[in-house]
Protein backbone atom coordinates (compact mmCIF):
# COMPACT_ATOMS: atom_id res chain seq x y z
CA UNK A 1 0.00 0.00 0.00
CA UNK A 2 1.09 3.61 -1.06
CA UNK A 3 1.37 6.54 1.33
CA UNK A 4 3.40 8.80 2.90
CA UNK A 5 1.29 8.82 5.96
CA UNK A 6 2.00 5.34 6.37
CA UNK A 7 6.14 5.69 6.15
CA UNK A 8 5.49 8.02 8.83
CA UNK A 9 4.62 5.75 11.49
CA UNK A 10 7.54 4.26 13.06
CA UNK A 11 6.27 0.13 13.14
CA UNK A 12 7.61 -2.02 15.60
CA UNK A 13 9.94 -4.55 14.97
CA UNK A 14 6.70 -7.10 14.08
CA UNK A 15 5.49 -4.21 11.52
CA UNK A 16 2.26 -3.18 14.37
CA UNK A 17 1.37 -0.30 15.80
CA UNK A 18 -0.38 0.26 19.25
CA UNK A 19 -3.86 2.12 18.65
CA UNK A 20 -5.82 3.58 21.78
CA UNK A 21 -9.69 3.31 20.71
CA UNK A 22 -11.80 5.96 22.84
CA UNK A 23 -15.16 6.62 22.83
CA UNK A 24 -16.39 10.09 20.78
CA UNK A 25 -18.94 11.99 23.68
CA UNK A 26 -18.15 10.21 26.53
CA UNK A 27 -14.24 10.07 26.28
CA UNK A 28 -14.10 7.10 27.72
CA UNK A 29 -10.76 4.49 26.91
CA UNK A 30 -12.67 1.89 25.59
CA UNK A 31 -9.99 -0.98 24.15
CA UNK A 32 -6.46 -0.89 23.47
CA UNK A 33 -4.89 -3.55 20.17
CA UNK A 34 -3.05 -3.10 17.44
CA UNK A 35 -2.77 -1.98 13.83
CA UNK A 36 -0.34 -3.41 11.30
CA UNK A 37 0.06 -1.12 7.92
CA UNK A 38 -3.13 -2.83 5.80
CA UNK A 39 -5.32 -2.78 9.25
CA UNK A 40 -4.57 1.19 9.51
CA UNK A 41 -4.99 1.80 5.90
CA UNK A 42 -8.54 -0.17 5.80
CA UNK A 43 -9.38 2.06 8.81
CA UNK A 44 -8.95 5.18 7.40
CA UNK A 45 -10.82 3.87 4.11
CA UNK A 46 -13.71 2.23 5.92
CA UNK A 47 -13.90 4.66 8.64
CA UNK A 48 -14.26 1.46 10.93
CA UNK A 49 -12.00 0.47 12.96
CA UNK A 50 -9.76 -2.90 11.73
CA UNK A 51 -7.28 -3.94 14.32
CA UNK A 52 -4.38 -6.73 13.79
CA UNK A 53 -4.96 -9.75 15.81
CA UNK A 54 -2.18 -10.71 16.99
CA UNK A 55 -3.31 -13.73 19.04
CA UNK A 56 -5.01 -14.89 15.52
CA UNK A 57 -2.55 -13.92 13.29
CA UNK A 58 -4.96 -12.45 10.83
CA UNK A 59 -6.73 -8.51 10.07
CA UNK A 60 -9.82 -8.39 12.79
CA UNK A 61 -12.62 -5.94 11.68
CA UNK A 62 -13.78 -5.00 15.27
CA UNK A 63 -17.73 -6.38 15.49
CA UNK A 64 -17.39 -8.84 12.20
CA UNK A 65 -18.16 -11.39 15.09
CA UNK A 66 -20.37 -9.36 17.11
CA UNK A 67 -21.83 -6.59 15.21
CA UNK A 68 -19.85 -4.48 17.79
CA UNK A 69 -18.25 -2.25 14.96
CA UNK A 70 -16.42 1.19 15.98
CA UNK A 71 -17.46 3.89 13.87
CA UNK A 72 -14.14 6.11 13.13
CA UNK A 73 -14.52 9.44 13.96
CA UNK A 74 -10.57 10.81 14.51
CA UNK A 75 -7.76 9.24 13.82
CA UNK A 76 -4.72 10.90 15.76
CA UNK A 77 -0.38 10.13 15.93
CA UNK A 78 1.16 11.12 18.89
CA UNK A 79 4.81 13.10 19.07
CA UNK A 80 7.30 9.96 18.56
CA UNK A 81 5.02 8.83 15.68
CA UNK A 82 4.64 5.33 17.19
CA UNK A 83 0.71 5.05 19.05
CA UNK A 84 -2.51 5.80 17.67
CA UNK A 85 -5.58 6.96 19.02
CA UNK A 86 -9.12 6.58 17.40
CA UNK A 87 -12.14 8.61 18.41
CA UNK A 88 -14.93 5.96 17.36
CA UNK A 89 -18.72 5.88 17.64
CA UNK A 90 -19.36 2.28 19.37
CA UNK A 91 -21.84 0.32 17.64
CA UNK A 92 -24.09 -1.64 20.53
CA UNK A 93 -22.47 0.40 23.35
CA UNK A 94 -20.45 -2.23 24.02
CA UNK A 95 -16.58 -3.06 23.14
CA UNK A 96 -15.17 -5.41 25.40
CA UNK A 97 -15.80 -9.56 24.44
CA UNK A 98 -16.55 -9.78 28.21
CA UNK A 99 -19.86 -7.74 27.13
CA UNK A 100 -18.88 -4.69 29.05
CA UNK A 101 -18.69 -1.17 28.00
CA UNK A 102 -15.08 -0.49 28.11
CA UNK A 103 -12.47 -2.93 28.67
CA UNK A 104 -10.52 -0.94 31.63
CA UNK A 105 -13.66 -2.50 34.17
CA UNK A 106 -11.03 -3.41 37.34
CA UNK A 107 -9.76 -1.50 39.14
CA UNK A 108 -6.78 -1.34 41.87
CA UNK A 109 -8.53 -0.90 45.11
CA UNK A 110 -6.35 -1.92 48.32
CA UNK A 111 -3.51 -4.02 46.43
CA UNK A 112 -6.46 -5.91 44.69
CA UNK A 113 -8.13 -5.46 41.35
CA UNK A 114 -11.58 -5.04 41.39
CA UNK A 115 -14.23 -5.36 38.88
CA UNK A 116 -16.14 -1.99 38.98
CA UNK A 117 -18.28 -2.43 35.29
CA UNK A 118 -21.48 -4.50 35.14
CA UNK A 119 -21.86 -6.90 32.42
CA UNK A 120 -24.03 -5.38 29.59
CA UNK A 121 -24.93 -8.65 27.23
CA UNK A 122 -23.64 -12.03 28.23
CA UNK A 123 -21.12 -13.04 25.96
CA UNK A 124 -22.77 -16.44 24.95
CA UNK A 125 -25.69 -13.95 23.35
CA UNK A 126 -22.85 -11.71 22.01
CA UNK A 127 -20.72 -14.90 20.12
CA UNK A 128 -23.34 -16.92 19.55
CA UNK B 1 8.43 -6.60 45.16
CA UNK B 2 5.24 -8.56 47.00
CA UNK B 3 2.05 -8.53 45.58
CA UNK B 4 -0.50 -10.40 43.94
CA UNK B 5 -2.21 -7.57 42.26
CA UNK B 6 1.37 -7.50 40.11
CA UNK B 7 1.36 -11.00 39.42
CA UNK B 8 -2.03 -11.01 37.79
CA UNK B 9 -0.50 -8.70 34.89
CA UNK B 10 0.62 -10.15 31.95
CA UNK B 11 4.17 -9.09 31.36
CA UNK B 12 5.60 -9.05 28.29
CA UNK B 13 8.70 -11.31 27.78
CA UNK B 14 10.47 -7.87 28.23
CA UNK B 15 8.62 -7.42 31.57
CA UNK B 16 6.78 -4.81 30.70
CA UNK B 17 2.84 -3.46 30.05
CA UNK B 18 1.53 -0.69 28.01
CA UNK B 19 0.24 2.28 29.82
CA UNK B 20 -2.52 4.68 28.27
CA UNK B 21 -2.50 8.41 31.01
CA UNK B 22 -6.08 10.22 30.28
CA UNK B 23 -6.79 13.47 32.13
CA UNK B 24 -9.38 13.37 35.10
CA UNK B 25 -12.31 16.03 34.58
CA UNK B 26 -10.93 16.93 30.57
CA UNK B 27 -11.01 13.12 29.86
CA UNK B 28 -8.43 13.79 26.93
CA UNK B 29 -5.45 11.15 26.60
CA UNK B 30 -2.54 12.82 27.10
CA UNK B 31 -0.02 9.88 26.34
CA UNK B 32 1.29 6.42 26.43
CA UNK B 33 3.82 4.70 27.94
CA UNK B 34 5.36 1.99 29.61
CA UNK B 35 5.74 0.34 32.96
CA UNK B 36 7.58 -2.53 34.63
CA UNK B 37 6.89 -3.91 37.64
CA UNK B 38 8.70 -1.67 39.84
CA UNK B 39 7.34 1.44 38.23
CA UNK B 40 3.51 0.36 38.48
CA UNK B 41 4.65 -0.60 42.36
CA UNK B 42 6.12 2.59 42.85
CA UNK B 43 3.21 4.71 40.91
CA UNK B 44 0.66 2.93 43.29
CA UNK B 45 2.45 3.89 46.31
CA UNK B 46 3.34 7.60 45.32
CA UNK B 47 0.24 7.97 43.21
CA UNK B 48 2.32 9.86 40.56
CA UNK B 49 2.91 8.18 37.44
CA UNK B 50 6.31 6.17 37.15
CA UNK B 51 7.00 4.96 33.74
CA UNK B 52 9.74 2.82 32.50
CA UNK B 53 11.74 4.88 29.73
CA UNK B 54 12.62 2.38 26.98
CA UNK B 55 15.25 4.29 25.42
CA UNK B 56 17.15 5.39 28.39
CA UNK B 57 16.58 1.84 30.09
CA UNK B 58 15.79 3.41 33.31
CA UNK B 59 12.90 4.32 35.81
CA UNK B 60 11.54 7.88 34.76
CA UNK B 61 9.30 9.51 37.21
CA UNK B 62 7.42 11.67 35.22
CA UNK B 63 7.93 15.25 35.98
CA UNK B 64 11.42 14.57 37.33
CA UNK B 65 12.95 17.29 34.98
CA UNK B 66 10.35 19.33 33.73
CA UNK B 67 8.05 19.31 36.70
CA UNK B 68 5.00 17.98 34.96
CA UNK B 69 4.32 15.43 37.51
CA UNK B 70 0.76 13.60 36.78
CA UNK B 71 -0.73 13.09 39.81
CA UNK B 72 -2.52 9.71 39.72
CA UNK B 73 -6.11 9.26 40.34
CA UNK B 74 -6.97 6.16 39.57
CA UNK B 75 -5.49 2.51 38.19
CA UNK B 76 -6.98 0.27 35.69
CA UNK B 77 -6.73 -2.85 34.32
CA UNK B 78 -8.03 -4.35 30.87
CA UNK B 79 -10.29 -7.60 30.40
CA UNK B 80 -6.69 -9.17 29.33
CA UNK B 81 -4.72 -8.48 32.17
CA UNK B 82 -1.97 -6.76 29.93
CA UNK B 83 -2.74 -3.20 29.76
CA UNK B 84 -3.09 -0.40 32.36
CA UNK B 85 -5.32 2.96 32.24
CA UNK B 86 -4.27 5.73 34.73
CA UNK B 87 -6.89 8.65 35.40
CA UNK B 88 -3.85 11.42 36.26
CA UNK B 89 -4.08 15.20 37.21
CA UNK B 90 -1.61 16.63 34.95
CA UNK B 91 0.71 19.33 36.64
CA UNK B 92 1.48 22.06 34.47
CA UNK B 93 -1.02 21.12 32.06
CA UNK B 94 1.82 19.94 29.83
CA UNK B 95 2.22 16.15 29.43
CA UNK B 96 4.38 16.20 25.88
CA UNK B 97 7.72 16.82 25.40
CA UNK B 98 7.07 19.37 22.94
CA UNK B 99 5.51 21.39 25.09
CA UNK B 100 1.74 20.52 24.29
CA UNK B 101 -0.60 19.14 26.26
CA UNK B 102 -1.56 15.93 24.61
CA UNK B 103 0.89 13.84 22.88
CA UNK B 104 -1.62 12.98 20.60
CA UNK B 105 -1.72 16.39 18.15
CA UNK B 106 -1.25 15.23 14.70
CA UNK B 107 -4.49 14.10 13.56
CA UNK B 108 -5.11 12.28 10.07
CA UNK B 109 -6.57 14.63 7.26
CA UNK B 110 -6.69 13.53 3.94
CA UNK B 111 -3.43 11.56 3.74
CA UNK B 112 -1.67 13.92 6.31
CA UNK B 113 -0.84 14.12 9.43
CA UNK B 114 -2.06 17.55 10.39
CA UNK B 115 -0.55 19.28 13.93
CA UNK B 116 -3.63 20.49 15.46
CA UNK B 117 -2.50 21.41 18.64
CA UNK B 118 -0.44 24.06 20.03
CA UNK B 119 2.70 24.49 21.81
CA UNK B 120 1.56 25.97 25.60
CA UNK B 121 5.81 26.18 26.52
CA UNK B 122 9.05 26.32 24.10
CA UNK B 123 10.43 22.89 25.37
CA UNK B 124 13.94 25.00 26.05
CA UNK B 125 12.04 26.68 28.56
CA UNK B 126 10.78 23.36 30.20
CA UNK B 127 14.13 21.21 29.88
CA UNK B 128 16.60 24.24 30.68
Amino acid sequence: MSGRWLDEIKWTDDGLVPVIAQEAGSGKVLMFAWMNRESLQLTAEKHEAVYWSRSRGRLWHKGEESGHVQKVHDIRLDCDNDVILLTVEQRGSIACHTGRHSCFYKRFENDNWVEVEPVLKDPEEIYK
